[in-house]
């Protein structure tokens, strides 16, 4: 045959339809049009700042054998497609590096994008944060810093949230983050498999979201969940590449698919309105680091507006989820209410993503370290002005936003990835130091040089700081000297609180001959603890591994001592010497006990309210005794491991993301080994070692009424091949009938009931994954009598998997992948040169019980301390003469005055103009505790005696509005059901005159101040 | 520990080095630096119109599951990516399709872009043929067809051939599309491995390519074989989410590498100047289907020529391959010479793409049928004017073109695409059918209809013309017909060569009882020839298949009836109902003889000159005896089949390109089974079985003298699961000596020798894929006393594998893919409904044993009969009266004027503006023929008697310039070794009086004339 395939005459016909084709002009025009169904296409790219690759290669485009993606090639198309038609929109983040690398030129026409909206800002923050591991005030820092850089190049203030990848969606987010910021809506795609279907069904996927019980409706906002995920429908992807039909409408060219293309879309637009409320629908035509070349997509949408709405069945245009919420809202619909959060987060049977609130728990634990260091660092900046040369907090503020990131902090990224972020907040705290440094130097020299008080100078530092970053692990080269030739060393204690405090704190040194004086030569009392090997053996290996080199001397004690530290201001106090002095000024000598112990024999440590007695027969179950409270309590603590399902039952491994546990493994403790004791003046301490790779501190301070237990964890064994999720439970014998409370993001406090979902009937498959939440705080559980509360130092996952208990992960160590796109284990190792050990991990927690109804004023007052831990700094001191010649003490307050117990002040930031970013947090939610969950009062004129205020004008939390022009605009949406009883309380318009701040409970406030002069 | 990775004060150097990065402005200005190693960088993509996609799905961008590539893109985003900066070049082809759907603007803006040299059309035609299994003159055709659409539109003539994807390349791509289209050079990356390897060592890739023997140093082209392929240097490439490393050159992000990538650059840079002769490389930045989006592509470019140049060690910058020839040329070197091709192509050890010479016999059949229907149909088209309405043949023209491609007539292309191809073919038809309809109905009229004067309305047909395209497989319905009831039918016979005509040709009829007579009256003498069950098989399936519907009818005989047709010109037939008319009126009844053999008993056939007498033992052994030229020669053939080897020994498996046999299987022939014979008195038939898969007939006319051989083969069997590659040998006692010609494009003929290359010591792995060469006019070996050749009717691989012989390849059917890309196993099938089989083919091949050196005329002159067979129509003819209203008979040509025997007229076409485009061709080599390889001359007037010329400009081959314009801006290239001999003959200019062109050997000469009124 020689003829292969002559098609019958019918075929042909197609081909012949229209001789010539030419240049078809689409119509894209389409508004909204009523009485139709509006699908609202907007297009969007979805751009990780970090994950499979390094937020730096995602931008160039580098490294694309892991993911092909380029950040820059998107910004690149997407300004010529939005110009060759207007019609066109787009929403974006990810933006800073772009602009920065454009010709002016460029930025003007990016500009006109803006202002005619077809660009428009979403979201808006550095990074779409996480919502579970992510403290508010980091959440707020990162949002600010975007909001800001947004609305100082455009003059713009982005109206809607756009959490979509987030897994899991907190309160704190929809209300602070959301509502407080200014937002219209949220719109998001990650919520629980049961929680959606049941809300497809009932047509609510959207809602009013009411997530604070203290701000209730005055914080509440309109919040979508996606149908499926925030893609497009099934087969209209069209990045470069995609496979999903094109609209072919070339009658020259073979496979004219108009009218299928136009069936497919309607069709698809009538699914979704099935469970839609209103005649609006959204698609989100983008997915992950898509538009890399923009015009493939809008090629195919200009396609799809032109011959959908010429069909006419549906009307089709270009949107953005700003004119889909502002249709919404035309619509004067009611809602549907949505109370609480949506944690946690389960895409599909068993596959709980509750794993990453542990994952990576030493990148969590330096991302939170810096959080806190970074609000002092700020301030410390603002007491001495920022400086227009040198040093400033901007690196360590862009790292630590993108820290925030959905898979940065959250530890669901690569390990190169991971220690990206860790190489960038590294840099940035490095820079933050020598803030710190030039801030206290100037502060404590007198008199003060002049390059201390411009702006326009390098500061030139007469007392040299030096910082201890490593002090966690023993290292301090500062306070490891040789104090017997005469040297003294300054330790310098900055308090960036708004209360006096007084705490014990620890250096390591290398003799046991040492005292301590505070700033006016008195002598304090001190304790010296030997330094274990166990601890001297993490030094060794972590610095060498750190800093390329092993310290060069090895400090013998800890030497402890009390500080007294004025709020918003340093103490000092001298370490020298202690030859030759009389015997009370030498620091009073650990004595160590090794504990032995019969049948019977009971162990006590505490030397003030509280005391823990060890039971002799099994040293994990501990007598809770606080006698000022007189509360007496059993507390057990056990430690156990889950085996990580490796995927080989259904091929969901537990993994980075994924918590699928498998077995439980008791670990057993040999109540047979001598616990270590530890006693002295200021502090006991009982050192257990659990197993060969867990070992615990259990500290009882003279002065303190919670138990500070520290944990070391690692190298976890894997020679087995099961990967191992370990957790600490505390038992108790309070009833707490399947209830808990954990967190939001460190502020709230949320009911949790176990096997319980308030917004379904939940089917429970994973009964421990399933009941885990996220905890930036801490948790607690209650009955009648008494409350047990852990509060942590960084994120982590915690539940209360049977009554009474309360449990909490430690670390985790996978070696599958969860197959959620990183394909790598979770399996932190860190070598030196050739020896690759699994991470070893520190960390606290904090114990403690209290009568009933008692517990919040420890957690919210310790809390705050947690976050933000004293800042020591170190500089030497020569002789006496010099000793006169400094500034011991300070505090930027007026004398004596201090911030209420019941605020905190979490951003005092000088801005650009003399201008300064204050927020003050009321930290007590409506009912917390009998007597701080009232309105505060903070006197502005005391928090800054010395400094003129010329202009205050409160904003909105992100500071990129005034507050009264948010709230002119704010959508005001209504909900079904009942009317809200009383109306939410706000504090008052701030008298200029009388310049008081007044903060309702868990109200924030955020004001910019202009010191003139 | 609760820091994962302080690094080391050093590395944050980096980080620190610049705060601020900020909009670099490229320096890309650079141009060809004397004495420095210039890089020439030369942005490109390579496009196939069709491969594992259509060409449609490739523009596109549809079907991306298959393939992501979408054309449309690519320029989408070159023209603003060249805008965006001027120095920027690209080259291009592939374009038609985009050109038309643009608006205006962008079409202007486009044409400044190639006016400015930023866009350069590289080789120009409508694809990049391929140059195995293309014939010459659809080479020429589509290069002219994109010659001209570029000429046309842009004013432009591509200067440069562009071959860089053929699978080896041809003498006639060199000087006839190269060197005589006016290329100044040519570039290609395929040649054989072990020739690459000694041309690397040699600095010989660069050569001066003499490729034609007749014309010589006329048509020499400079041409460049890659050094690796057509991609840019390992490690520079850079198409979307390509994985080469970015120029990553902001300071303010990590990974910074501008002085790494350069040393990268410069280093590729010397090791390919170390292969090379000049200071000139050039590095071809692109591949297939690549800017998708040009920006990634450009913007790395763009930071090369940048930072290589401040570098300074080479010089970098945005080139052409003309710029490139140019630099080449200006260095006045002189060049090695090359004479002959470059094939076979084997790009490793064992990989030889020899089997693409064959792959899909019928697509490369049906292809090469509607080449030469498109001539005639041209020349139709012409003689009667070309319409601006109606039908034409320019779909014909553009489906033909891409056919060309390099993966299409080739075969390496997935199933579907070749579907698609033989649509297009098919539709081209279509409307061809409907030029040559009409202008043989207008020429037939008379008076002649109005409408068949004007070129601006459509004709309406008086005389109603059908066609049979499926005669082949003996389905065509208008010979079909019930004539005992008077009807007549004519049979019009057009012939397309300038020489008279006389053959026999061959319809199917239903009844015995038919005459045939000539336009006069006179009877003809006929032949009925009974139809075969076979040939009643393949009608009835492939009628089913291809039309959907089974015949209504069976014909029972073929009426065979000779037919004297004049030069360019048609003769009409009538055949009518012979009963009631003498004997001598009735066909002469074929009579079958089933051959009954005993041992010795011999048959013999032919009437004529030539006899074939088989013996009785073996009918493959056959006496071939010319009576007139006396020759007398044994001829024996046989059949086997290659199993295609399965890739398990080194994953290198036969397939659509690959020729990889494994064993050897001889096809056992019973001799016992009867031969069958056809005897009469114009022709006799051998009809044998060979297998139960392969039929053959071979035939004798009583006025030829060449034997004609059909054979019907599959479908092939695989039961066995082994792919096969059936073939069929002709064994003569001729003592080649290794020796054998096969053509070049069906021109030249160029000498082979067995396991030997001209250019290198040839190390032997592949004997038979290895000695097979592309034939697609014929093959020939000689020696002292006879020559032996075989013409074919479309192209297919071919060797001499023992001496004395001839191999052709007749089909493969192959179940493994060979790696090439296509990932698809060559497995054609033909279903009815769900009733699939292996394709069958039929085919023709055509021997003749001449005395030595007598072989050519028949060779050129029959081979010409072959390329354009004579076109039959059909119109039915009611009774007398009309047979005198029409007219019976033509020729173009002035009365008894024909071409001489050396010269073809391979294109007569109307052009626009009554501009006609002329192209003779000389048949002959130098010396190839002691009669006719000599000066020819052709009248113009005596072709257009009735027209007059009054203008005739002669134009380079693809028609695009003047001559003289063409040779006043060609490069002369100095060549290394002794001068050449005596200067090549060329025929002189034409006298605008006289009229005569003169060609000489292998001169192919082009001219527009214009028919003014």
């Amino acid at each position: 045959m020689s003829m292969r395939a002559f098609v019958s005459a019918s075929l042909l016909l197609l081909l012949l339809r229209c001789a010539q084709s030419k240049y078809i002009a689409y119509n894209t025009t389409s508004r909204v049009v009523p009485g139709k169904l509006n699908v609202h296409l907007v297009p969007h790219t979805h751009d990780d700042v970090g994950w499979k690759k390094t937020v730096d290669q995602y931008y160039v485009g580098s490294n694309n054998t892991i993911q092909g993606a380029c950040v820059q090639n998107e910004l690149d198309s997407i300004v010529p497609a939005l110009l060759a038609n207007k019609d066109r929109k787009f929403i974006y983040a990810f933006f800073q590096r772009w602009w920065r690398d454009q010709s002016e030129q460029v930025q003007n026409t990016v500009k006109q994008l803006v202002s005619s909206g077809q660009l428009e800002f979403i979201n808006g923050g550095m990074c779409m944060h996480d919502e579970a591991t992510t403290h508010y005030i980091d959440m707020i820092d990162q949002t600010t810093l975007g909001h800001r850089f947004i609305k100082e190049e455009f003059g713009v203030t982005p109206r809607i949230g756009w959490q979509i990848d987030s897994f899991g969606h907190s309160s704190v987010q929809a209300y602070l983050l959301g509502a407080e910021v200014g937002f219209d809506s949220v719109f998001f795609a990650r919520i629980d498999y049961q929680d959606r279907a049941k809300r497809k069904a009932e047509k609510t996927l959207e809602v009013v979201w009411r997530a604070s019980n203290s701000l209730a409706s005055s914080a509440q906002i309109f919040a979508g969940a996606f149908p499926e995920n925030y893609g497009p429908p099934n087969n209209f992807h069209y990045e470069v590449n995609d496979d999903s039909p094109i609209v072919q409408d070339d009658y020259n060219l073979f496979d004219y698919n108009v009218q299928e293309r136009v069936n497919d879309f309607v069709s698809a637009a009538i699914s979704q309105a099935n469970i839609t409320r209103t005649n609006h629908v959204m698609w989100t035509m983008g997915n992950d680091f898509q538009y890399q070349y923009a015009h493939t997509w809008f090629r195919q949408l200009d396609k799809f507006i032109h011959y959908v709405n010429q069909d006419g069945r549906v009307n089709a245009l270009y949107s953005t989820p700003s004119i889909y919420t502002d249709a919404k809202h035309a619509s004067n619909d009611q809602w549907p209410l949505k109370t609480g959060d949506f944690f946690p987060y389960a895409d599909q049977i068993n596959v709980y993503w509750t794993g990453y609130f542990t994952s990576r728990p030493a990148l969590k634990g330096y991302v939170r370290m810096l959080s806190g260091y970074y609000l002092a660092a700020r301030q410390l900046e603002f007491l001495t002005g920022r400086k227009k040369l040198g040093p400033n907090t901007d690196s360590l503020a862009e790292a630590l936003a993108i820290a925030q990131h959905h898979d940065a902090v959250t530890g669901t990224e690569r390990q190169h990835v991971a220690d990206d972020y860790t190489k960038r907040l590294s840099a940035g705290y490095t820079e933050a130091k020598d803030v710190v440094a030039a801030s206290l130097g100037c502060m404590m020299e007198t008199p003060r040089a002049a390059s201390c008080n411009s702006s326009e100078t390098k500061i030139q530092q007469a007392i040299p700081i030096y910082h201890c970053p490593l002090l966690n692990i023993s290292y301090c080269p500062p306070s490891e000297v040789d104090l017997s030739n005469g040297k003294k060393l300054m330790v310098v204690v900055y308090n960036s609180l708004g209360w006096k405090r007084q705490e014990v704190i620890r250096v390591p040194v290398v003799s046991e001959d040492v005292s301590v004086q505070d700033s006016s030569g008195r002598e304090v009392q001190s304790q010296l603890l030997p330094i274990m090997n166990v601890t001297l053996g993490i030094r060794n290996y972590y610095t060498l591994a750190y800093l390329g080199r092993s310290p060069t001397v090895t400090p013998k004690y800890w030497l402890a001592f009390t500080v007294y530290v004025p709020p918003l201001g340093f103490n000092s106090y001298i370490i020298s010497n202690a030859k030759g002095k009389g015997a009370a000024a030498t620091s009073e000598r650990q004595i160590m006990f090794a504990s032995e112990r019969g049948m019977n024999d009971t162990v006590e440590i505490g030397d003030g309210n509280l005391k823990l007695v060890y039971s002799g027969n099994d040293a994990r179950q501990v007598e809770y005794i606080n006698s000022r409270s007189s509360v007496k309590a059993p507390l057990e603590q056990s430690h156990s491991f889950y085996s990580g399902d490796d995927g080989s039952v259904d091929f969901q491994a537990s993994g980075a993301y994924i918590f699928r546990p498998n077995v439980t493994y008791p670990i057993k403790y040999d109540g047979k080994v001598p616990l270590t004791i530890l006693r002295g003046p200021l502090v006991d301490e009982v050192h257990q070692r659990i197993n060969s790779w867990i070992y615990q501190i259990t500290r009882v301070y003279k002065r303190k009424e919670h138990v500070e237990v520290e944990f070391t964890v690692g190298p976890i064994p894997i020679d087995d091949d099961i990967g191992k999720e370990v957790v600490t439970q505390f038992r108790t014998t309070i009833n707490n009938n399947k209830t808990f409370y954990t967190d939001s993001n460190g502020r709230d406090f949320l009911k949790r009931i176990r096997n319980y979902r308030e917004d379904w009937d939940l089917k429970v498959n994973q009964p421990v994954a399933g009941n885990y939440y996220p905890i930036n705080l801490g948790l607690y559980i209650r009955d009648n009598s008494t409350e047990f509360s852990v509060l942590v130092d960084r994120p982590v996952g915690g539940s209360s998997i049977i009554d009474g208990q309360l449990e909490l992960m430690l670390h985790r160590r996978l070696l599958r992948d969860d197959d959620k796109g990183i394909t790598e284990a979770l399996n932190e190792t860190l070598c030196v040169i050739d020896d690759c050990r699994g991470l070893t991990i520190m960390g606290k927690h904090y114990l403690r019980i209290d009568p009933s109804g008692e517990g919040a004023k420890w957690r919210r007052t310790f809390g705050q301390e947690i976050y933000s831990p004293l800042l020591l700094a170190f500089t030497e001191q020569g002789g006496n003469d010099q000793a006169n010649s400094y500034i011991p003490t300070f505090s930027a307050l007026a004398s004596s005055y201090t911030l209420p117990d019941n605020v905190a002040l979490i951003t005092l930031q000088e801005l650009e103009d003399r201008n300064v970013l204050l927020r003050l947090a009321h930290l007590y939610e409506i009912g917390e505790d009998k007597d701080l969950s009232v309105m505060a009062r903070v006197e502005l004129k005391k928090l800054f005696p010395d400094k003129k205020m010329s202009r205050i004008v409160e904003h909105n939390l992100s500071a990129n509005q005034e507050k009264a022009d948010m709230l002119k605009r704010k959508l005001v949406w209504r909900v079904e059901g009942p009317p809200e009883g009383a109306n939410p309380v706000r504090g008052g318009p701030v008298d200029p005159i009388e310049l008081v701040v007044e903060l309702a409970p868990m109200e924030i406030r955020t004001f910019v101040i202009n010191f003139g002069s």
